[in-house]
């Protein structure tokens, strides 16, 4: 998507680590047209997969998620990392291990919110390492859900996410994949 | 605001120790229409107050500011909670005492997003010991930026946090203020 590898050319930055900054417009302040767009896109590709729910996890996905629910026309929910006493006990559950952190986290939906009749569309910011959209997988599994796709704004395409969410067969949308990156560059690999 | 107020009458529910349950439509599972609706009154309200920023807390905040913010034409900040490698160290920060949890979260917001040029407009889900918003409102004091409004949900009108927000004479505005609730009622302030 243009749009999204323009802007992450002008206001991404690189840090030590593979780590790409966006937090100018993505995820921590948020352009709120630039995230409609990235939302009405992943309406354009999976308008006639009969989503019925929109899942994603806390914090960064939310706002991507809820622009896609606008074109959708169903309900978002979000996973809740840890444990919240607001979430109850009658969840479904799923570690997720965090490679640049190195640590694991619970991630939770309430199993009054995904039922075996939904078709969910996974939807976050960052696909790296893939353990977070896997675990949301796993949720869906539990509940006897579908997923009926990935939705993706940026994914590392040198880090196993990409691989290992491609396997599972389900289709698999990334509004921008990083081909490579260095401190004074970052390639985009053919996304079409 | 009657829409929000038979919302709430009609799926929250009540949880011992003062805990109204919402999270079939406003922070768990997210129902975009409502949202927006949400949004769209915070700009009625604070339409001319100038607002450059919108700025709120992760996670349940993100959705109704973002709704907001497409009104305003203005960028979402949303402050990260605990010491967040991807912030970087060059933060505002404030420590957020929660009464309900017993426990006190730092709120971090990276200096590049908060400016003295800066008229803000805090939005959260909930308001009630108004710890949080004090807490975004000490992020926007100390980068010398104006808190021109607190838009809030649902306020729990028997806790301090209304009092509080008030007494700086920055103006509040929350959609729903619940003056008490029970296992089987809940009763609606006027707030008009």
């Amino acid at each position: 998507m243009k749009l999204l590898e323009e802007r992450i050319l002008k206001d991404g930055t690189v840090l030590p680590g593979n780590v790409l900054k966006v937090d100018s417009f993505l995820n921590h302040q948020i352009d709120y047209k630039l995230i409609k767009a990235l939302g009405e896109e992943f309406y354009k590709t999976f308008q006639s997969a009969g989503v019925t729910k929109i899942l994603t996890v806390e914090a960064s996905g939310i706002a991507i998620a809820c622009a896609a629910a606008e074109h959708f026309d169903v309900p978002v929910v979000f996973a809740k990392k840890g444990h919240h006493k607001n979430v109850g006990t009658d969840v479904y559950a799923a570690d997720v291990f965090s490679f640049t952190k190195g640590i694991t986290n619970t991630v939770a939906v309430s199993k009054k919110y995904i039922s075996a009749d939904d078709q969910v569309l996974v939807i976050d910011d960052f696909l790296a390492d893939g353990q977070a959209c896997m675990g949301l997988k796993n949720i869906c599994d539990q509940a006897g859900a579908s997923v009926v796709g990935f939705g993706i704004a940026i994914e590392k395409g040198f880090q196993n996410g990409g691989k290992l969410l491609r396997e599972t067969g389900i289709p698999v949308q990334s509004l921008a994949i990083i081909a490579s990156m260095t401190d004074d560059s970052i390639c985009f690999a053919d996304n079409n």
